[in-house]
């Protein structure tokens, strides 16, 4: 399965990447960067970072879109740190990102590989995505899927009180792609919330032994902090993985195939996944939204995954 | 406990407005009626006819808002018939509506009596009380409290896939409530959807063995054939007698103190309650927002209550 | 004629009231106040001083709504002085308010009086006139014709860049009034930008020599101040005088029938008063749209019912 | 002076490609289409169309976006007929589009050349202009300046009551361009309808004597058909001409320099350009707006210009 993961990393982006990386059902043609979390240029050197720490150089990274659309940027540093990376930062990257724009990546990857034959992997804002299809139409066609962790339903938002964050972030983008026509699987905040990253489901990364293991367990010790102090769980949700975790083993998920319309026009709801679960609009069933997971075979995975570096 | 009922009936505001009238507990100084479920003549006329069936001529009904603020009406005949009463039609009334307007009713009634002691119980959509408001604003010091079914959070709409009908049906009534300052308690389809009228519980109404009884069973067995086959559920949803249940017995319900507020700006999520639920905002607490009922006790306390009759 | 002006005085409000006072054509059965260039209770004080001012006992001034249905209160103290009267307040008055409020009052008085007998002149927010019509629907076909100062087209807004005062400070109302079906004369600024008070118009006033000519040329010379300012002209607009003009002399302005439609969904246009001009939608002509005045018969006019006094 | 012309032709788009081919002062790098009056694909074919008109094989076309980003595609065939060429319709075209993409050959242009020396005229919706903006962020300095034919102020729309043509296409691409912080330009209808097209002034395109004057002649004797009936005037406006025309000689046109927003989030006042003509908010000066045209010295330069073919 050739896939390319637009991100914007953050740890749980980070660990997306490292999953697709050492997974040998995927073929990481490519990761794209995009404003996010991180500004597009640290989210380009965390990316690298990633590569580097998994020991991989041949998989490029392209740096793409700099802000949303239309909206005036936003990051999540209250939830990443800084850098994107606190927790366990790397070293300086070894790698330079590839020549050529996300979105040039992205169209001429699809449009040279057989029609229906990538499956797009967006973890962050989907400005590079929008960007993409609005400037080749033919991406309506020939991209086989979209399978995104973004949106939420029951579980509400996390960034207002009705919107999550890579939607919010730059919700006409998310329209654009919602409206495509392409295949989309949603992986929202009622899935990533029942993954609770605690202390002893990180334990069992860092008791791989390896470097990897370790780096993702501290990664996922900071992120969780702010989730866990709002929720009172044990443990922070774990987010952007789940993506990569569906497209490996999608019978650990459960859910259905709906419309997904996208708040642009009301400052109160903007950026919410308007979800028609009870089917009762005609609207086209445009994405199969998620709303379960089996969550202790979704932790064996990922570990066994990561034991693998 | 003196209360005033805004009501648009409808099978399930019929018994709401019967379990006030036998409760020993409650004084119900009048039932004004609002357009909603069915145009407010008809709502009138089943205000009148509920009284007759209760046996009751001390209780003013009082009419009021024909039609919404400024959105274009709309109904629920689909949900409770032509009528608003089909399953079990009644007789034409023996009594006539009170003279005067249903504003003009509830803005007197408040303040004649001694500030803080009325409750207005509000199961319709919200035309006559926010006109009341407006027309009155020591109403917003006046008025006790409002308990109203209302709302949906993680339960989503029933009319759009954001919206509940009451709210949906006039949400600038609604904006104007839930801004005023006053004490409000919401019902919302979280509760009202857990309460199945299932087969079972509609047989031990008819078990009581009185009119009431036999009525309230026929008038739930119509309603719930519309909700049952959208969720496939044994029953339909039972609504807007959780506010006086709330009244009588509030220790059968949880919820909390939240931040509400009403999309009015955008028709793709209309009517929305925006639930601030885990306070990301720092907007003030207008509303106690229940989200679970202990459905057994509640359906106990009903057949307790109509056996009374 | 048969009429009531609600207001929100204002200087110009005032002379609205003393034109109305004066004119033999006009019976003006009441004065309603309401929140808008002061608050509403400063609004009535300015009501009843400007019944001092012309003598007249016979006239109940009404107190109103105290704020606008769904927005904010704002006010355009920055145009008219704290007081509303600033250029030449005025002793305190030595009536009192009427008692009954300001919507019971129009209700009252358009039902108790020949279908299509009122005029109700409008040169404030349409707060009371919404209630009244919400409250009573009848007023949809019982009430004659609304003259309204309001609005704007190619003159562009005043408070903000698309919308004018009256209608900015509540649209919510304005839309309820717009969409009433009742026959609305608008007097927008595109009218009232022509009738400059330039220094010599309001010397005029001053020849008069009675008390009210001057007092009038003060209050006038003293509201110019700001807007002249902001247009570089000579004089600042006349807004509300205008209504009563219009009612005396239709002949001395020109307009078209058209579609008026008013923003109340983006904080962008909120307000504005969209105006199909060009006949390129197929909605109903709801309002007779006035562009032009005959300004120097109009201020003869003035100047010519001032003298009365 | 070096442009690209971004274009939906459009009798008027191809007299603009004409003025711009025939005039030394100007050096048209290139052609790029979008879709707008017509379809992207006969943007194309019209744009090459108009070059074998000119007898000119060197200026490349580019076909760009063949629809808006967000909202529904319209055209304009109810004015401009089914070709966009009725009037005088041209043989097919001798010569073929360029290859590469409308977006890629702005960026690739704006960023070869030296900083600040090309101008973009965006006669048609800016889809093509807010990509290359989006995916090219440098563009934001390096773009010399935009021209463009768009927007309303006191003329109000042509499309809906609130909005122009090009702006309501694509309102989300204009608010994208408008925030770019490029310089801007802004010919809208407050201009172009008072270059009335009428028979005098056509008939001295035809007095030239050459096949370009009597094909520009044909053209817009058709495209006026339904303004000239919509207006009652003598010849319809003539549109995006003035872009190129304001190029050659600035001094005929007088405006000023202010804010000018996009409304996005209504349908009612959707694409609307929000002016602050008397400069009432705080917000940049974005956009030289002319409001006013030499009429006489414009039809002298087009005749002048034209009488070169
Ligand atoms: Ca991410
Ligand atoms: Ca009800
Ligand atoms: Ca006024
Ligand atoms: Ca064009």
């Amino acid at each position: 399965m050739k896939i390319i993961i637009d991100t914007d990393p953050g740890q749980d982006d980070a660990l997306t990447i490292l999953l697709a990386l050492i997974s040998p059902e995927i073929d990481l043609l490519g990761v794209t960067t995009v404003a996010g979390n991180v500004n597009v240029h640290q989210a380009t050197i965390n990316a690298l970072k990633t590569m580097d720490l998994a020991g991989v150089t041949t998989v490029p990274v392209h740096t793409g879109a700099d802000r949303p659309l239309l909206r005036a940027p936003i990051d999540a540093t209250h939830v990443h740190g800084r850098t994107g990376f606190e927790g366990a930062d790397l070293p300086d990257p070894t790698q330079k990102a590839a020549p050529g724009h996300a979105v040039d990546f992205i169209i001429r990857t699809v449009m040279e590989n057989p029609p229906g034959s990538i499956t797009l992997c967006a973890i962050g804002p989907m400005t590079n995505l929008a960007l993409a299809i609005s400037r080749e139409p033919e991406l309506r066609t020939r991209l086989g899927q979209i399978v995104t962790m973004s949106g939420a339903f029951s579980e509400v938002g996390n960034i207002t009180p009705t919107a999550e964050f890579n939607i919010y972030a730059d919700p006409h983008a998310a329209a654009i792609v919602l409206e495509s026509g392409i295949r989309i699987t949603m992986l929202p905040l009622d899935v990533t919330h029942t993954l609770h990253t605690s202390a002893a489901r990180l334990a069992r990364f860092e008791a791989i032994g390896n470097r990897v293991g370790k780096v993702v367990a501290d990664w996922l010790r900071f992120e969780k902090t702010f989730e866990a102090n709002k929720y009172g769980t044990d443990g922070g949700p774990l987010h952007d993985p789940n993506t990569v975790l569906w497209l490996l083993r999608p019978e650990l998920y459960k859910g259905r195939q709906v419309n997904v319309r996208i708040e642009t026009a009301s400052e109160l709801t903007m950026g919410m996944t308007v979800i028609d679960w009870w089917g009762i609009t005609n609207l086209p069933k445009n994405t199969l939204f998620l709303r379960e997971c089996n969550v202790e075979a979704a932790y064996d995975l990922i570990t066994e995954v990561l034991s693998r570096f």
